[in-house]
């Protein structure tokens, strides 16, 4: 399950652009991926060293530098002076707790985002923070480094050609993976939409607290994943405004379809959230009255049985002097009005709706 | 029942622009017809292909070109070309999980809206795409293709020439269409409405666990419905400001008409929300109550029946020495003692108003 | 009951403008008032025909037009033609589900209120639709047609002369009529707090599913109330702003007042919302209050003749060899023992507060 | 209790400024004060007649004329003529039902405030409406009369010249006024902070219906306070902002002070609004908890008693041939078998938690 | 546990600038500890009497005068007096109640914080109040004096020249302590989170009333921290916005840092209350689950053993002609009876899922 917090405490105290790493720690070594590219030019490789990069800085080609982890402060800091990034831009980087956000450094614009899986074992969400440097011919993107991302078919298209992407800048390459992030969200809806439906299909059938549970659990994936996403809305309402001249006009027409795509999901989300509570208040009041028709089967019982077994005990009495005992046609006759009454007594249940 | 959500993985990756059908498959395959007039000139006819469509796009009269079908990426792409739209307005055309909005192309308005039916066999809501793009002197408007539609009366007028539609340009038209569909939107909401009255009243009378499903579906039915007006709000004010040059002031004023009744389809969506909400109490504190009443009947048995029987119990024991056992008057003293208790005891019921 | 929803259907495919009567029915045939008056001159008399008001266009005084009854499309078209209506605003005139608003034609402004009236009969609000115009030295209004109306006691200044009514202009005339409106809202709050209030004691004495009814119907009502009152506001506001030139400057300061009225209501409405909600919180509880009552009982019933069933049964057992029951003080010594079980029990429940 | 709504019906009709009073009687007649002071010059006086008061209109001094009682519109209009006060002022301040606001009438300043008294007795708040007069150089403040004010430190300070108030205008008196009013909050806010805490204790300790009254109770009043103090954030911001000329640059930080305790006086409010929301949650499911504990004793009794009671009427059966009947250890193997039983279902409740 | 409210009502009628201490009495006295620095200058003492500090106001180097306790008004005056700060920032640094803001003086700014500590032991909340003024080169801060604070990483900082402090101005250092009591807040969360993730496994495994009073009390506390961290945010903002001239741009950037922490954390404290409302939904529903299963228990008792209790009392009867009590074979058969009664009772409740 997602932790609700991560130890941030690590850090206080420190001096601000310290670079200490927060979140989960990864088992692979940090790896950088570069892929240069200019119309017909293309070039990928994997760095050795931080080095290799620095010569994609004032080249004439747009370079993508890849970073797949973030626990290494030595190479951060390399890469922050070379490129001129702020130590409290590192900072961001390196701590994973933080919401989506977009800072204006004036020569170049730092984006976080939440890359988010779905997984499918736990129930969970998975969380992934990808932070995007955008300078005029670069883009330098961090990932935590868990395995894979959602980054492959953008690979694809660079590899490729296809699509405009070879043809635009820095800007549109930096539109092309906020895409991805935001198509993969749907992905992510769709899996708890399914989640959703087949638990208002249980809902119907058989309420159980399991089901309770999933849905506990439903509302927890959707604040976590209401938290990711409302501040994106701002973020790339900022980029579609096109206040940053590293935004090319023509790239912004393409930021505001994220930004529909955006809303989408938040809309999607409350829509979510808004099931969510509905299906609890069926859940609760199938739990009433389902202790309604428990609480009708003892009533029905002890009201049959209760004035037929007084009736019983009425002639079990020893006095000496009971009429009725002597009788021949006393045992019949209590029978028969015992059977009476249970009758009369079905029949008003009936009646009651009760049976 | 209407999907939570439609799906849209299917995009995941690919480059901006790519045409994919996102929706239900319909099929019927895609069919265009045309509409074209100016003043005494009225023009209507199927087009064959989409070849035939495009004489009409620098004529002097105004066309209405709807397209019913969206599943064909080479009919769409045929037109965008031809009339100069964007690949991104396209690929929403044919993504038919967008919420209403409005994109401003400059030489065109992109304007995407709900149709919604309701569909009284299974109690859920029909939801239908439409995409209008509005020119100098053409609209083009692109629906789903399911069977019919709630444009029947806008063909009739255009036919007869009543009213003032055939006197007025594009823009005219555009609002002639919007106006239809949210229009429908008002039986829609009456449909609703009588299916909350009727619910409403059942829940006086007997309310049932079926009566909280019905009201579970409302609400959800109400979420979507929401979801397909709230935006609308935004767009057909952003039309109504006049801030493009293609919607005229003289349909400005009509424009606003249309706001109006938008904010009243809002309005009473969420009237009927807050309905809802008043009536899943009710319901909640009517199981309540029916439980109590429950209670109190078995309560009223087990504490009239208990003591009596174990009163016949007391005279029942095989106690060698029991005087009262031997007193003429002992049967009928008990009796008697035993109907005095239970006649007090249903006094100190009645008292108490449990019976 | 107030209806959800007018029928706004047949409405449908209709072009803008069209006449269509749009709620309740009424007996009456539509009436036409006037009331012409400038300092000491004052006419007031029935118009036979419509054309009879047309001479009040022109005229140096400032004349009422009060139409009662608005199912007579051939009148409202008349007077629209004399007086220059739009015909957008002549269809809202008619369909009286309009909310509240405001609309600047330039040369007039078209007003839309509702009159409230509290219907003591069967506890539901009863609304009218009442639509003002005015122009630069005239106010027309129309009524729907039922019996009575807010606006005697303005006929009354008019003919008396009482108050500056007969030396300020049409805008002051408007303001009278809005304000005789919305003065009668706070009849109506204070009918609905003395309704909640009562229900308020009764909940204390003796809550009943009939007061949760109750509670319903005032929360509808209140639902209806908001919707009317909230528009208002804007309506009043921009009146108060002086943002057409009809509205004259000595005016505004009596909008404004109306305008601090409007505020009232809406914050005596949410109150009473919030203090409906509280209450539906004391009934609940109270409800379950009685649930757990009603089980003490029953339990302290069971667990004391439980245990007194089972001893009276267990000497009532036919063992041949049961020593107890030849002893001389065998009977006297268990209803000793049952006595002290019983008493026993007793102070244990009066310990726990269950008696 | 606090009244819902004051009886405003009686105005309905009414020309604007007709001086009716709204509120409660009171029995003592309407007196006024006055006090002038300059530096070192001191005058404090009772007025016989409202004409000694206009003196002290064109007085070199800063005059504070109090009015205690507002139930003589005589009164009221002869101050409104002298002082130049708009009849619709005039008809505000004796209609107490008005929230707070503050109207800018050029020449001076129309503030209404509500000043509030915790009324130990029977539990609720007592508010009295002040309507203050802001001129150049006076400040005439109307109260409804009832015994006592907040003012006396004022008084106090103004006779002994503590602090810098007689060095001050006209408009540091109109602050020095409303602060204490706002100060006097924060005594009716321990108060009900007093009765949350004590509530809160009774909660864990012993919760009754009792408890849940004094709940609603404090939520009421909760309501009406908040009623009270939320406009008056407007009202000193607009003060603060020092839109009049008649609030000196010199004043205006004060007024920043008295704002921030209106925030904080918010602030309270909807704290404690929390809480009595969160207890309110606390005292249902409290009671949902005792419920379970009287059902589980019930279930107990009747688990361990209808067994046993099943054996001993087995044994009490008159069948002839029951051989166990006629065992000589029979009836001791029963009461063993009994014990057995019993003492098992105690360990297995006891598993259960149920004892 | 924190007290709801401070008293304030001692303060009720003091003229304003009137020092009076609100908030707890600690033990120690007054304390004040100087810092100056510049680049490679550093001393720190202990100062004996307010007098020395005031050799600072006027130096070349950044002085931070720390004042440890507030309830000396002497030593706050002549503070006051030295650096000119206005008397109602005196009267506002001893009233620690607060809530967080900044006023602009335009010599110097004012600013409240509250520094939070997590209690372990009565599992509440500590506040403190933290007042800070920045003038050009200085920072007065001032503490409620209890028992340590969260500055002593930057004294160290300061001490040991690490990072660029020493080389920045006062505005720097205002910034630094208010990281430092922002970065604290993180701690207090990381702790409250805990708590937080542990209710929620009790939850599943066995809730009992203490779980709720847990909640309760998390849920008072959050209330708190909210209203500590909201109001940051503003004052942050404002400090971000570079208004004041006191704050040079480069600082401003760091504010920014420290503006996203605040985010966050509002944001942590609005997940965290999400999530304990969902938990209180989970709670609730468990206790009407665990309310079904006892009143199933409790139905299957006595559904078996009513029956057959019915059953041995009618054959104890003592009636005289009962020919079943003569059959040899009478007592075999009704055991079978009863048997198979009781079996198939079991066979339906299985099926019921009731076992």
């Amino acid at each position: 399950m997602q932790k609700l917090l991560k130890k941030r405490s690590k850090k206080v105290g420190q001096p601000p652009g310290t670079l200490i790493h927060i979140g989960e720690e990864t088992a692979k070594d940090a790896s950088i991926s570069v892929i240069a590219y200019r119309d017909e030019q293309f070039l990928e490789k994997e760095a050795a060293s931080v080095e290799e990069c620095l010569t994609f800085k004032n080249s004439e080609s747009v370079s993508w530098i890849n970073v797949e982890g973030i626990n290494r402060p030595d190479i951060l800091e390399k890469l922050g002076q070379c490129f001129g990034i702020h130590p409290l831009a590192l900072e961001d980087i390196m701590a994973t707790d933080q919401r989506p956000k977009i800072d204006d450094f004036g020569d170049y614009l730092f984006i976080v985002l939440k890359m988010i899986r779905y997984n499918g074992n736990n129930g969970g969400l998975d969380m992934e923070q990808v932070s995007l440097v955008l300078g005029r011919n670069f883009v330098i993107s961090f990932q935590e480094g868990r395995e894979g991302d959602v980054f492959d078919p953008v690979r694809e298209r660079l590899r490729t050609a296809k699509g405009r992407i070879r043809k635009m800048g820095a800007d549109y390459l930096v539109y092309a993976l906020m895409d991805s992030i935001v198509d993969n969200y749907f992905t992510v809806l769709e899996k708890l939409g399914e989640a959703i439906e087949s638990i208002e299909e249980k809902l119907v059938i058989d309420p159980t607290p399991d089901t309770l549970h999933l849905m506990h659990e439903l509302k927890r994936d959707m604040i976590f994943l209401r938290k990711s996403v409302w501040p994106l809305r701002e973020v790339i309402s900022s980029l579609e405004r096109g206040e940053s001249p590293l935004i090319d006009k023509s790239t912004a027409i393409y930021m505001r379809d994220i930004y529909d795509h955006t809303i989408q999901v938040i809309d999607t989300v409350e829509t979510f959230r808004d099931m969510l509570a509905g299906m609890l208040d069926i859940y609760l009041s199938s739990v009433s009255n389902r202790l309604n028709s428990v609480m009708k089967v003892l009533t029905v019982i002890a009201t049959i049985f209760m004035p037929l077994s007084f009736f019983v005990g009425l002639y079990g009495m020893n006095f000496k002097y009971m009429p009725e005992l002597e009788w021949h046609w006393g045992y019949p006759t209590v029978l028969v009005v015992m059977a009476v009454i249970a009758g009369w007594m079905l029949v008003l249940f009936k009646r009651k709706r009760w049976l």
